[in-house]
């Protein structure tokens, strides 16, 4: 076997090649031949290039689809928010002509997510958010509308922060205008601040009105991106238990939107958004 | 017309998406179209993503095919050394089984350049060095061996600099270690240094052997690159010039190896290197 066949689909800006392995053993091959490398896929110049790989397999029954993931660096991840939007369209795409599906249930390393797809619009259920300090992880002793918070001062920014845990930690500040602000001085400095024992996404965020949320993304060991799934999930969580917006928000990222809707900590987080196909192709295995 | 044939290409991973529009009106819809954008082709996660995109076109008679060349910026590019090898490569692809040929003749903005195509090794006639201050262009006013240099002191780096012209300016250091010193601190200080009116590419380099010299590459406008063509020619026309190297000599870049062959002012440089096919794909016309 000398070519892989995949395409490649983006959601917001995060970027994913796909490979189909339900009914070929490139899978396996991948597990087993080490010729299959995940960062020589994702190389920009000499690979295909990509934020990650998802790699869809048969699921056990009663589920629609198996979703491994990669990161670019060749780790696996458990979930990621973007990369299901890209595996619904891809899957919707796939049936497109022959059937339609309304509901996906995907097999993932995090369990069982549900997608709904709803004429290009894909909704995902995001889990509840986590305010408990010791499980977001966070230092902050204090809390405010029972959101862990406290205030910043660092390089001359002095702002109150909000810590929400959605599996991994983000620390989200709300200012007047997030377009004044450096990302890259910012960023790293809040990223590695001593109060987030495993460091932090951060968000720049910005209220536009109670519908709408601007927000500026530095992720935690991937600096500033176009988007972040569940730090946009985060921000409306912190918004919203301050008072600040509507149960249904569209927060407005670099990369493009996505419609978050929670209001009840019992709750899932619904997070709406799309995924294009780019392209697609056959990568040349040396 | 909804969708791009292209296959994607890298010379020492400097790549390039190729649109074969010689049997199609790609090019002429690209021309007529505004939905088909450089840009767009080149976005590294919206995109197919690339340095830059080659069209091949039909060529007058005599020659063997047409090469136009846009930067990833949507700017018209005249020739490019690694672009010329990727279009040899994938010309030689393209005839393979069928029959082979040893010297393609391209038409390209920069004039008729010929490539010599042998055994996955093509060979490229880059012109001759230019050394005429003026010509390239540098306000440096001394020459050793006839080539324009002088002692640059900036950032606590102090070192003779020489000046060689590519039809682009070119600023080459000699050190004993380049991976000591900072790219991004001193490339962007010597590429805007006020000796270059139309500022200049800066090349560290590191005389391993007479057969063998490793460069470290800072781009006028675009940074540490993998690779430059021109600037491998013009590193070894400054060492021979000297009296640092042989009249053939390795040139390695972090992204590959150069072979540039070159010791009499009256001739073209000859440079020589591979270029790889990554994938083949089907780009979607939104």
């Amino acid at each position: 076997m000398n070519n892989i066949i995949f395409e490649k689909y983006h959601g917001n800006g995060n970027d994913f090649i796909i490979i189909d392995s339900r009914n070929s053993n490139i899978y396996k091959k991948f597990l087993s031949d080490k010729k299959i490398d995940i960062k020589n896929l994702c190389d920009r110049q000499f690979g295909i290039g990509g934020d990650g790989v998802i790699f869809i397999l048969e699921p056990d029954r009663n589920n629609y689809a198996k979703m491994i993931i990669y990161n670019s660096d060749g780790s696996e991840a458990q979930m990621c928010g973007n990369g299901i939007r890209c595996l619904v369209q891809y899957l919707h795409n796939f049936n497109k002509g022959s059937y339609s599906v309304s509901e996906y249930r995907i097999e993932t390393k995090a369990g069982i997510k549900i997608a709904q797809y709803n004429n290009g619009e894909i909704t995902v259920k995001m889990g509840k958010p986590i305010l408990e300090t010791k499980s977001i992880p966070t230092k902050i002793d204090t809390k405010i509308n029972s959101i862990p918070s406290c205030l910043f001062k660092e390089k001359n920014f002095e702002q109150q922060g909000y810590a929400v845990g959605m599996g991994n930690p983000h620390l989200i500040f709300f200012l007047q205008d997030i377009t004044k602000i450096s990302l890259s001085l910012l960023g790293p400095v809040f990223e590695k601040h001593e109060l987030f024992p495993e460091k932090t996404n951060v968000h720049f965020s910005q209220i536009i009105n109670r519908d709408n949320i601007n927000v500026r993304v530095w992720e935690r060991g991937a600096g500033a991106t176009l988007a972040c799934g569940t730090g946009a999930c985060a921000v409306h969580v912190a918004a919203y238990k301050l008072g600040l917006c509507n149960s249904k928000t569209v927060i407005n990222l670099p990369g493009g939107n996505l419609i978050i809707n929670w209001s009840r900590s019992e709750d899932e987080i619904l997070m709406t958004g799309n995924a294009k196909k780019v392209f697609s192709g056959t990568y040349i295995l040396k």
